[in-house]
């Protein structure tokens, strides 16, 4: 099997190209050939070189997603955007890459003749906007509040209509906030979740923005690229029209983060958090969607941790060895 | 004021032009100027020729969209696009013109220094896709199942996106089914609706493909106009971010479309309708939305008919000049 990551150089196109070179088997079929695309060239992973091509590039630049697809991968995972603040600061690249991108790349799949691969797309709960009841069902309404969360919303709508119409066959994958982000703190109004998680474990201080009782949609990086694995395996029968799927997250509380980052790590760790509110980041999470009710990933048997103090547990074993500093 | 109408030629096109030219007024102000752009030129309007420009032009062209603004309209009626089976037979012409005309239309604004119109946009039921609850409230998610909806769906993401950064004020229309359609019977599937009305009403024999439980949600194209009418007059605070709206209909099955024909016109008239079972009819109207719950577009204002003998002699009075053949 060949696959296909655009998007590859991200957090998540990392940790995905890693999983799959140590499973070396993806739905059943053993992987043979990976095509890592990113804005700057992609890392080789360790091991498995002879059989990863990697390629810095634009999909939305003229003949690139043709050139993507041209030894026609089985699986592709469309990974490639530029995030919610680069594409609220920057209007055009926003719908240039994240819009237009997409859509060059559905357009070369659609034009290959006899080409139907299976497109998986990671898309948002950006595409949500308030306001929100309790919890969120699977059938609410897509009114993004942001132009990054249109553009997903529009991406689902394409990747519907194209698997609709035998094209491709695509899953779009709402992911949760994804935490506990590695690396650096960044300066994401969404950073404050993995920080005050992250810093503290390394034996830093960090600064709480928010009130404790912000309530929020958690998954690990482990989850995330769960999901992706996951949804490789779906039948078009299993997923019907539907294809635009919320995935399960753990909710819960800044404070209950808090608490067990306590259990997980200890209360010397613990209190390395330091208040610090920002009245501009409350507002900015006071209009993201904090709890969905994602009744048909569950039933489509897509699962993620149970409590925050496993989503701890993954970072710890994934990305500090095992040690808590 | 100034007002710009695409897809002018068309049979909302031409009633709303109509309207405005006997109104002289739109939203309590004097309307002075008339630009009617479609893919054929449109008919001049009597009695007010000398305020009315036409063009034949195809948004999606080069140059045109920005052409179109270049008097800088304060309101604009886009009604222009490829109809639902159109779209569906021709993908690439579905794209062109109903997505990539509509982005032209409005990344020309976006591109005009100062300039902020009114863009009132007729959207559709075909956003929604079954299955369907009871009745379909305003926060019911857009699974579209034919390319037009798709198309539809995401350009009220993009006016969402637009009127949100303050590059436009944005309102999506999604009209009901117009019924009763003046003219000649057409092949569209949902044809008979208008068909079992307008054909015995002129002496006719028309065709019921569907069962007479089948459900709809109709609206008379005198109430079309109003509701287009009516949202010019509407505010961004009143909107708020929500500018899509699902406009009231009357709900009726075509059983009782039938009865009301009887009421209005008598069984003379009504023993015009011929059963002619059509399964392929049949699975098509099955897909279809049947009932709304559009809480938001009654409280803003909108006001439709109430019951389906309204509907039939808004027919008789504005196309057959109040008499029933």
């Amino acid at each position: 099997m060949h696959i296909l990551i655009t998007g590859a150089a991200g957090m998540i196109g990392r940790k995905l190209t890693e999983r799959l070179v140590i499973d070396r088997a993806l739905a059943g079929q053993p992987v043979e050939k990976l095509t890592l695309i990113d804005i700057v060239a992609p890392v080789r992973p360790a091991g498995f070189s002879d059989h990863v091509k990697t390629r810095a590039a634009d999909l939305a630049d003229l003949g690139v997603a043709e050139k993507a697809i041209s030894e026609r991968p089985e699986v592709i995972y469309h990974l490639a955007g530029v995030v919610s603040g680069e594409a609220e600061t920057d209007f055009e690249k926003g719908y240039r890459v994240n819009l237009d991108g997409s859509r060059a790349l559905l357009e070369a799949i659609r034009k290959t003749e006899g080409y139907t691969p299976k497109v998986i797309f990671t898309s948002s709960l950006a595409v949500f906007g308030a306001p929100f009841p309790e919890a969120i069902p699977d059938d609410f309404h897509l009114t993004p509040l942001t132009s990054y969360g249109t553009q997903k919303a529009m991406v689902e709508l394409l990747l519907a209509d194209y698997t609709r119409r035998g094209f491709l066959e695509g899953v779009g994958i709402r992911l949760p906030s994804i935490v506990v982000r590695p690396g650096k703190p960044n300066k994401a109004a969404s950073g404050f979740f993995s920080g005050i998680i992250r810093e503290p474990l390394a034996g830093q201080e960090a600064l709480l923005p928010v009130a404790e009782s912000v309530l929020h949609w958690h998954a690990s990086p482990r989850s995330a690229v769960g999901f992706l694995i996951y949804a490789a395996g779906l039948t078009r029968e299993q997923l019907g029209d539907r294809i635009n799927l919320t995935m399960p997250g753990v909710c819960c509380t800044v404070g209950e983060q808090i608490e067990a980052l306590r259990r997980v790590a200890g209360d010397r760790v613990a209190a390395r958090i330091r208040k610090a509110p920002d009245a501009l980041v409350e507002r900015i999470v006071a209009g993201w969607p904090r709890r969905f009710d994602p009744k048909r990933a569950l039933s489509l048997g897509f699962r993620v941790e149970k409590t925050f103090d496993e989503i701890i547990r993954a970072h710890i074993e994934d990305e500090l060895g095992g040690k808590v500093g």
